[in-house]
This record gives structure tokens, sequence and C-alpha cells, in this order.
């Protein structure tokens, strides 16, 4: 496969902007092979209007060709083979064993909605019969089922190549639902999306899906906003960053018709320790916290940045129990130079405001972009008093909040913005306490933990990765998981339809054996 | 039941603001008793507080309890008896018949609510459980269900005194769904909406909800806005105009934490006659229609306020059917004297850009707001050089479009914008043009009809009363049948949950024998 530095309008290479740029290996610094074309006007008009073409005929496809064309993406990305690992771990810096188990997470995530489309009963049919002899009115014939958006954007993540890019949870699900889907490459990964992108466009073509189901353009921040606001689009997906997500939600609910936004933007993810937990298995919770916020070089949006304990002698405990674990922690290239500096500059501010716990060993500075893992404490009352400590820091870093008690804990954590998730250890010496700190994790995230750590995203039919703003525009709903499916559509009744013209899900002989609500009751039986 | 003219701040009668006013009579023009007291800023605060409160505690009520909350307001406003009908009535001047229908529909929305409660399978519960032993990874235990979202905003309707205002759709299904609502009681039957209040209050107290799980103000733009943006509002819920919807709907989604908005704002309800249903039945279609624009004096959402067909001989026949059965009609008494104007407004427009097909009887003018139904008649390209005649009239007003042939057809389609319904009239002679037409109406509308009149909406499980923007702004979801509930809900998910710490919902033993999805199908088993 070859790396163009086209932008993939449907089908069709496209190069005719001026405008280059190319992938930079944060290992090395040095500039990697293939120049990256800018999206110009003209073309982004062009994709848009292909994308649009592409919605009428994508829909008149077969439930069974739409899931086929899914796991052929599946397919066709696994035929790249090495050469696409390779760039990807050079563009990411991400080690070869993490990339290999994202590849095959987002070809399992493409084969999950295959499968979720085949068994059907997702698109919600709902069907209430006629009584014509009803009085004073007649009782119509309704059904109503999910009906794709129409096209949807999607920004992928640096911190995903796979599974959250070109061919991530956003797309996958965006095609699942039956929307075309224009994907803006990430600039860290450019070389990994054309070739995803590539592979997508391949499987398009095998399996006859219409010029346009897909697009991938390489776009600055004008033309990608320009994207948002064309009424052709009528959703958007994105990952990143709380600023770019808010850039893209003000332009598309501004626009003279709004359209949804799911943007996961960040999140600190808090774990509260509470005081039996902590006395029990201090040294513990320590080493599987260090874990949790070293994975990946901490470039997770569920990486745990906040804890809060009570200050105990066990707090001792448990703090000399965690330096033992990050000091052993090597360093780490980061996925750029940029987020690399930021990550700095937030350990910088949090030196100035919280006391230093423990760091991981130093390393020279050889000029690699290679984070060193550092953990903070403050207390409560001085965390409280700055709101700025609750922010994300992109990175291998952590702020333990000591509280005096667990009312403190507890009015930390209602200050906290949204979160992706919120994890509680507790034991039966903390049931005491349990009960308003776990109402106030639902109240503020979208997964709450009994134990454990919050990295590691189960891809499931119960999996929620979403939850309240800032974590994402759209608390409704879920990234990750079937349920993700759900992000696209919206629901469309037909009253008094013939059969004939009714969709297969809302015939009466049930032709796909669908789970529907008929009549007030769930059934797979003929109406 | 005395109207007190107070704002109804939970369970506590308030009247500190200086600002007041009356309800008039739109059939006499005559000043209404009661006086209406500005809800103060001061008083608003304490609103949202007494809901924030109140959300914490509805949520510990069991199912069951907020069931019989449902039922026993639907009892309360039935006890209100006569005197309610007696407001109701002088306020906005409809008929004892329609507002007796209206109140039973919605007293039947609470009941349906609660029935939807006690089956419980809405809340969407999802299990994955746990692999231990899974590689490289062990699976977690995942669980996850709706939830509410908290305190809700409704504005109410002017045209549904009962069923879209206090105790209306967006009420109950928020009540429903857990969340407290704060309702802006509409200052066209301000006396009506204090009095369902009450009835919900006193509902609260017998059933021993919180005080703040209900609350009604009177209020100005301003101060309706002010809560908009106050923090502790979760959603919005709206029936209205586009301004009024929109100044909503901007002010909600750039809040620091935007929140989602369901404005129902505005639709003309496209009406497509194919030739070969009207060479059939041009009489008949006529008449029908003509029962249909003039029902409630033409003041429904989804009145048909368009009409396509081709312009053959046949479309004399109907034009001259439609004249007949309009002729007829008896001017009746609009909602008030502002939408009366607006109507008489629209009217003056269309006249200058349109020919007048048919108007009903003209009355004498005796100062009554008494619309007269106009129908008017424009060529298909006339039709698309001006933008302003596929806006709504709110009114007893109709514009028929004539067309060369269906392609005309579906071109007018493709420029509107999104609709509450619409509708197609066809028989087998139209086979040939319908496909492409039927797209379209999905394409544009929340719920397609093939033939019969869109006004009249069944309250039921398929019934999908929303549309793409700007019928609404959240073409996602429904504001009236049981899929309404999902508005005001997200998800949540537990991660390896002990038992005793998960909802009902979501434990083993599935108390609540509800369907859900474990480890991938639909069961109703126990884990």
């Amino acid at each position: 496969m070859t790396i163009t530095g086209n932008n993939l309008i449907g089908n069709t290479l496209s190069a005719t902007g001026s405008e280059i740029f190319a992938a930079v290996n944060p290992s090395t610094g040095a500039l990697l092979p293939g120049q990256f074309h800018l999206v110009t006007v003209a073309e982004a008009t062009a994709v848009t209007a292909k994308a649009t073409a592409a919605f009428k005929l994508y829909n008149k496809k077969s439930i069974e060709d739409r899931a086929v064309f899914l796991e052929t993406i599946a397919e066709e990305i696994l035929a790249a083979g090495d050469e696409l690992l390779d760039r990807a771990m050079a563009e990411s810096g991400l080690p070869a064993a993490r990339l290999t188990g994202e590849r095959g997470r987002t070809m399992m995530q493409l084969k999950m909605f295959a499968q979720l489309l085949r068994e059907g009963s997702w698109v919600d049919a709902r069907i209430d019969t006629a009584i014509p002899d009803r009085q004073p009115l007649p009782k119509p014939d309704l059904r109503s089922m999910l009906t794709p958006l129409g096209p949807v954007m999607v920004f992928g993540a640096s911190n995903f190549p796979f599974a959250y890019s070109a061919a991530g949870g956003d797309t996958a699900s965006a095609l699942a639902a039956g929307c075309p889907v224009i994907v803006k490459a990430h600039p860290l990964h450019p070389g990994t999306d054309e070739m995803v992108g590539q592979a997508i466009i391949s499987a398009a073509k095998k399996t006859n899906m219409p010029d346009g189901v897909f697009s991938l353009v390489f776009s600055n921040e004008t033309t990608a906003i320009q994207l948002v606001k064309d009424p052709a689009i009528k959703a958007i997906g994105f990952t990143g960053s709380r600023k770019g997500g808010m850039a893209i939600f003000d332009a598309a609910v501004n626009r003279a018709e709004p359209i949804p936004v799911y943007a996961e933007m960040s999140a600190v993810n808090p774990v509260i320790l509470l005081p039996g937990a902590v006395a029990a298995n201090a040294a513990g919770i320590a080493q599987g916290f260090a874990a949790s916020v070293c994975m990946g070089v901490g470039q997770f949006c569920t990486n745990p940045g906040l804890v809060f304990m009570v200050d105990d002698d066990n707090t001792k405990i448990f703090l000399r129990s965690l330096s033992e674990n990050i000091e052993k922690i090597t360093p780490a290239t980061m996925l750029s130079k940029g987020i690399y500096t930021a990550c700095n500059n937030g350990v910088e501010q949090l030196k100035a405001a919280a006391t230093l716990a423990t760091e991981s060993k130093a390393i020279p500075d050889t000029g690699k972009t290679e984070a060193v893992p550092h953990i903070f404490s403050v207390a409560q009352k001085d965390f409280m008093a700055n709101k700025s400590l609750s922010q994300e820091v992109f990175g291998p870093v952590s702020l333990v909040v000591l509280c005096k008690n667990t009312d403190e804990i507890c009015e930390a954590l209602q200050g906290l913005e949204g979160q992706l998730t919120a994890t509680v250890h507790a034991n039966a010496d903390d049931e005491a306490y349990l009960s308003p700190v776990i109402d106030l994790m639902k109240e503020k995230a979208g997964r709450v933990l009994f134990g454990g750590f919050p990295t590691g995203v189960e891809v499931c039919d119960a999996m929620v990765h979403g939850g309240p703003f800032p974590a994402t525009t759209d608390s409704r709903t879920t990234s990750v998981g079937t349920a993700a499916i759900l992000r696209f559509v919206r629901p469309v009744a037909y009253q008094n339809f013939p059969q004939p013209l009714l969709p297969e899900a809302l015939k009466d002989n049930n032709p796909l054996k669908i789970l529907r609500i008929v009549n007030g009751s769930y059934s797979r039986e003929t109406v």
C-alpha cells in the first residue's frame, strides 16, 4: 500500500491544494515519508456532495450488504499488514504490542456492529395496529423504527491511531447506522489514517458500496469548520481536546440547522479511596493505581488524574508504596512534542500549587519526548480553592487530594465537572460513607467502578464511554460499545402504510425476526 | 380550587414580585379573574435550588411510588372538575368537548407512563458478565441502564392547555424519567396552568414526594431565560413558536454547560396528492383535507399547510370540491388576539404572492378573534422562487402548490425544511412515482402518512411527534408516546459493582422482571 498524501474524495484521489505537511516520528523528531495535501474548499465541497448522493444509495443496500461491508473493512485493515503497524508505530511512538492489540480491537468493533445489524433489534421497531372501530375516533396503524441521520463527519483522536481514528468506533457505528462518513485525518498520524482510509475504500469497492460512502481529508482548522457547517453534514463525532471539541460544538449548534455533536473531550476520572479499603490494602491499591496512571504514558482519556482519600496513617503507607511503584517506571515516548510539552507544563503548574509526592526516575534530557510520571498531593481546602487543580493534565500525572473526612471527599466530588468515569475503593468498614459517594459518582460520570481502575474500556453492550459535560458534549450517548450506533439515528413513524411499502423491520411477518414492541408487548412474532 | 396567582415554588405559594398580569377571554376580549405575579429573580433561584434538592430524594423513591405519583396527578386533575374545564374554556376559546377530550388524553398520558415504569424494560438494562480468566486481560463485569438527567424546565403550548402544558407530555415523561419539573406557565392560560399545577402539588403531597419535585412559575422572557441558563437545569422541553424555541435553544447550547433542548417549533406538514389518487377520489380527498386544515381553527402543529399536486383536469375537480367544503366552515375563535392577528397577516401575505383558491364565509367584523379559513394556490416555479411561501401560517390556512409533474413535486419537497409530518395520497396508478416521494418524506419528516391527514397525534409506543430541524431542535426524539421518556435520561455503566450496590434493574436475580440484554441476548431470566 502506497501513502499518496492525497485526500480520498470517495473513490477519487485528489491533491489539488498546494499546502502540504509531513508526519513526524515522536521518538526521533525526524520527518516521515509522505507529503499530505490539505484539502481545498472546492475539494471539501465535492466531498459533502458525494456523501449526500451516497446516503440515498447506501440506504437502499440490504442490512446483510452493510454488515458484509463492515466485515470487509476489518479484513482489508488486516491485509494492510505490518506495513500499517510500522507506519502507526513510527507516527505515534506507541509500541508494537499495543498497536497490534488496538488493531485487533478496531477489527472486533467493526465485526461487532456487523453482528448487531444482523441481529437487527437495535432499530427499536414499534408497532401499534389499527383499531378502525374505536370511539370516538378510529385508531390508525402506527409503526416506528430508527433511521440514519445522514452524512457524519468524524474527527479521530491522537492517542488511538486505529480504534478512535479513520476506522474507529465513530466510523464503524456511523456506517453501521447507515450514514456515510467523512473522516478528518489526524495531523499526528496522517499516513496511518490514509492507509486505513484506503482499506475502507477498497472494502467499499469490493462490496459495491456507493462512491462517497467514505471519504478522508487532510484539513486545517478553517476547512474543518467549513465542513462542520456544511448543510450536508448531519452529525459530528470527535475525540480530542476540550478546546477543539468546543470549537466544533459551537460551530455545529450555531448553524442555520443545528446538528448533534458527540465530542469526547476531557476527564480527570476521580478515584475515591475510602479509609477501610486503604487500611486493608494500601500497598495493593498503590500498585494498581501506579500501573493505571502510567499505562500508555498516561495518554488515555480514562487516565485517573485525581485521587480523593482521608488523610490518616494508612495514607502515608499508600503514598510510600505509590512512590516505590512510580520510581520503578521507565519514562516512555509521548505521542508528539506538543503533547509532551503540554504535559511538562502541567507538571510545572502542579509543582507551583501542590506538593510533589513522587516521580519516576528522571532521564537525561536527550531531546526525546519521554514523559516522567509524577504524583502530587494537596490538602482538600487548597484543592477547593484552586479550580485549575481539577483540570486534566494529559499524561502520566495524578493528584492525590487529602481530605479530613469523607464529608470533605463528597464536597470535592460535588464540585467536579462531568467525568467519563469515577471509581471507589471500599470495604465493609466503609459502608456508612458509601451511599452518598456512589450517588455523587453516578451524578458526575458515565461509568462508575467499584474497585479497579478506569483505564481499559471494554467494548461490549453495557459499556458507557461518555458522561456529563465536559467529559462529552452529549451525556445521553456512548462512543464505545453497541449503543454507540444510537448516536446516528432518529425515529420515523409510518402511519397506515401498506405492507409492501413498509421497511422490512416493520412488516407484519417480521422477516428479520427482530424483537419489536407490538401493541405494548415485546415480541418476535408475526403481527 | 382557588386561583391564587402565586408562583408554586415546590409546595410553597409565593408572590413577592410586584409585576402582575391577568388572562384574557379571547371570545370576548374581557379580562378574567386572577392576578398572576411574575416570578422574581430571587424566587427563580429558590425554585431551582428546591428542584436540585428534590432530585436526590425523588431518585430514592421506588418505581412503584413514582408510578402512583403519576396516577395520582391524573386523579387530582379529574378532581378539579368542571371548574378547571370552565377556566380552560374561558382562557383558550376552545370548546368544551375538545377540552374534555384533551383532559382525558392528559390523564391517559400520565397513566401510560405509570404503566411504562411498572413494565420497566424501557431503562435499556444491559449486562455483560465478567470473564476473569480471559487472555490477555480479564473481562470485567459491566452493567448499564438509563438514569435521569436532573431538573427539567418545561415551556407549555398555547394550543393545548392540558396535553402540552403544566401536566402535559413533557412534564409526564420527565417526572416518569425521575426528573423534577419546573413549568413556565403559558401567559394565555395561566389560570388553567395554576389549577393543574395545584393538582400536581396535591398529588405530590398525597404520595409523599419531595418538596420541589414540581414547581410552576409565571415568568417574563428575561427570567425564563435566566432559568434556562441556571446550572441546576439539565434539559428543556418546549412547544411553541420558532422564535421562542430558538431563543431558548441558543441560550441553552451556549451555557458554560450546554444542555439538551427539545423544542417543537413549527411545521407546514406537506400533503402530496399523486395524480392517480386524485383521479380516483378528488372529492373525497378534498373533503378530508378541508376538515383537517380547519380542525381546531387550524391551531395544530400538525396542520397541513402545504399541498403538492400535479396540475391536471382532476386538480380542478379537487379545488372546486375543496371550495365547496371550505365555504361551509363556520369561522371560530382563535386562542388569542395575537394569534388571530398573526394568522390574518399570513393570509394577507399569501394574497400578495399566491392566488386565493377559496375562503369560508366571511363574517361581519365584530371585533372577535374568529379566523376565516383560506386556501391559496401557486405554481411550483413561483413557490420555489419565494421561500416565505413554505413558512407556517398558524391557523386554518393552506397553500396548494401546482406542479407540472412529479419531478416538480420532488424538487419542491427536497427544498423544504424539516417537518413533523409528510403525507402522500397514492393509488396503484401512482406506483411509478411513489418510491422517490416516500424517500423524501422520510428524509424530511418524523412521521409519514399513507393516506389520511396529519392532524390527530395518537399517543402510543410507535408515535413519533418530532422531526428534523426546524420541526424540532432534536430529531432524535419524540415528544408524544412512551419514547418521550428517553429525552430525559442518560446511560450509566457500573463496573464490578457488588450485587447489593447495584440498582434493582441490574441485579442478577432481575427482581423487576424486565427485559435486558444479557451477554448479547435479550432475556428476562436471572443471570
